[in-house]
């Protein structure tokens, strides 16, 4: 039987309970440790086999692993790579699965006393679910893996990041922090945005006539509060970019609406299923 | 053998067909008669079982049906109903399936010149797809259909109408052609456009980053944009209306992050979940 290493999962969410599983799918990891503040996640994590063994001392669990992947939320992740650096060995690699990146990873950089295998990661794979109860081993299969590294990050942590989210089912896609964050602003800090600022203008009353179109449109907005208050707060400054690229187009809507301009409204909806169409289910 | 009704389905796309479909499989329809421009969707429907026979000529169809309802573009819907109007028995039923109601209930009524027994209606089940190879029989089941009566509105056209969609599966609501469409502009078209202003923003380079989210957030731009530029023109005072609102709730998003008020963006975050976790999936 092949060597295994010693991962630590910090956070068993759906994200973080869904590492384990893959891991465990991949035969690769052994044990597979679980750290939370929230007991009951921890629990329902190892009955579900997303972890083995369960703790609530990330510096416990630093020492004893090969490989820590951080799961918690945006505005707390910096904290815990810094934590789990000051316990691990030198040849442990920490990543983490952050939705924003730039604030993450200049905060670590900052922070790291010695040289350590650290690299920002981001498994493009979210949901509007919350909690180890609906981790799934292929949460990842074929999902795009953003590596943000920089400067600093070592060849061998891309290397073995690389192969960590490889194993899972991943795929590889480097870029800087900076360009993952402009381009999650768009692609997926907007479409929260816009999916809660609608979904709050449904009143009771009108509940019963919001079919599958309102449902799909506003899906998002189900997400946790506390978790994307945080990532807007994280990545105000292209979020806020995206924002003003949206009501812009919002208001050419707006204006070909109410002028009755029939064929800017046909050219902007055109563009826009043009778009959409190749996207996919 | 019970009785059974002439239908005539004016229209055999996505919704026309279905109705096809749900109608047959009732029972309580035979002949189904077929009408459309297109005779690519005419043959299509009548493979799959939508329809028995096929014309083009609604003039011929309206004198044999007992009831005719009217799938085609909200912009033609009103005349298409005149003319069937113009043709058919007094005791036909003519109804449709229009997004919108009021230009359509008001351009039939001023056109009827003899009494004629009409409704509009409107079933809740849109989808992104289109044409009749998309028709489901169980579209309707369980699904609002909304029924605009006025006060011209022959009381048995409210009971023949109801009857008949409650035979295709669906649920009957009475409301105001005004209140359907004010009601709609904010369930149905705002999300559709909405949609479709997100979608145009995702340029080529940043389709790879485009996940579930950004997929279902933008799902209805898929829609055909002949279909939405008449209703969005069809309803112009109403969408307006709605498309305000929202600029308004997203201009509350975009100041609270601007201005970093976690307390604001995590009460607009907190209400959105909690509506959209009431309407289900």
């Amino acid at each position: 039987m092949a060597a295994t290493d010693c991962l630590a999962i910090i956070g068993v969410g759906l994200i973080g309970g869904s590492i384990g599983l893959a891991a465990r799918r991949s035969g690769k990891y052994r044990p597979i440790l679980g750290v939370d503040r929230d007991l009951q996640a921890l629990q329902q994590a190892k009955v579900r086999g997303c972890i083995d063994e369960i703790s609530d001392e990330l510096a416990t669990v630093a020492k004893l692993a090969d490989i820590i992947v951080v799961c918690t939320p945006v505005d707390q992740i910096a904290a815990h790579v810094l934590t789990a650096a000051r316990h691990c060995r030198a040849k442990t690699l920490i990543t983490d699965s952050g939705s924003t990146k730039v604030n993450i990873v200049e905060a670590v950089e900052r922070g790291l006393a010695r040289k350590r295998l650290f690299i920002g990661s981001h498994p493009l794979c979210g949901s509007e679910k919350r909690g180890p109860e609906f981790a799934r081993e292929t949460l990842f299969d074929g999902r795009l893996v953003i590596l943000t590294a920089t400067e600093l990050t070592p060849a061998l942590a891309i290397h073995r990041a690389t192969t960590f989210w490889e194993s899972l089912g991943g795929r590889i896609w480097g870029m800087t922090a900076e360009d993952h964050d402009r381009t999650l602003a768009l692609t997926s800090h907007l479409p929260h945005l816009v999916g809660s600022a609608l979904a709050g203008l449904l009143h009771p009353g009108l509940a019963g006539f919001a079919a599958t179109g309102f449902r799909d449109t506003t899906r998002l907005a189900a997400g946790d509060p506390n978790l994307w208050a945080a990532i807007f707060a994280e990545n105000a400054p292209h979020v806020l970019a995206s924002v003003k690229l949206f009501q812009d187009r919002l208001e050419d809507f707006r204006k070909a609406i109410q002028t009755n301009d029939v064929p800017v409204l046909h050219r902007l909806l055109t563009e826009a299923k043009g778009i959409r169409d190749d996207l996919g289910n």
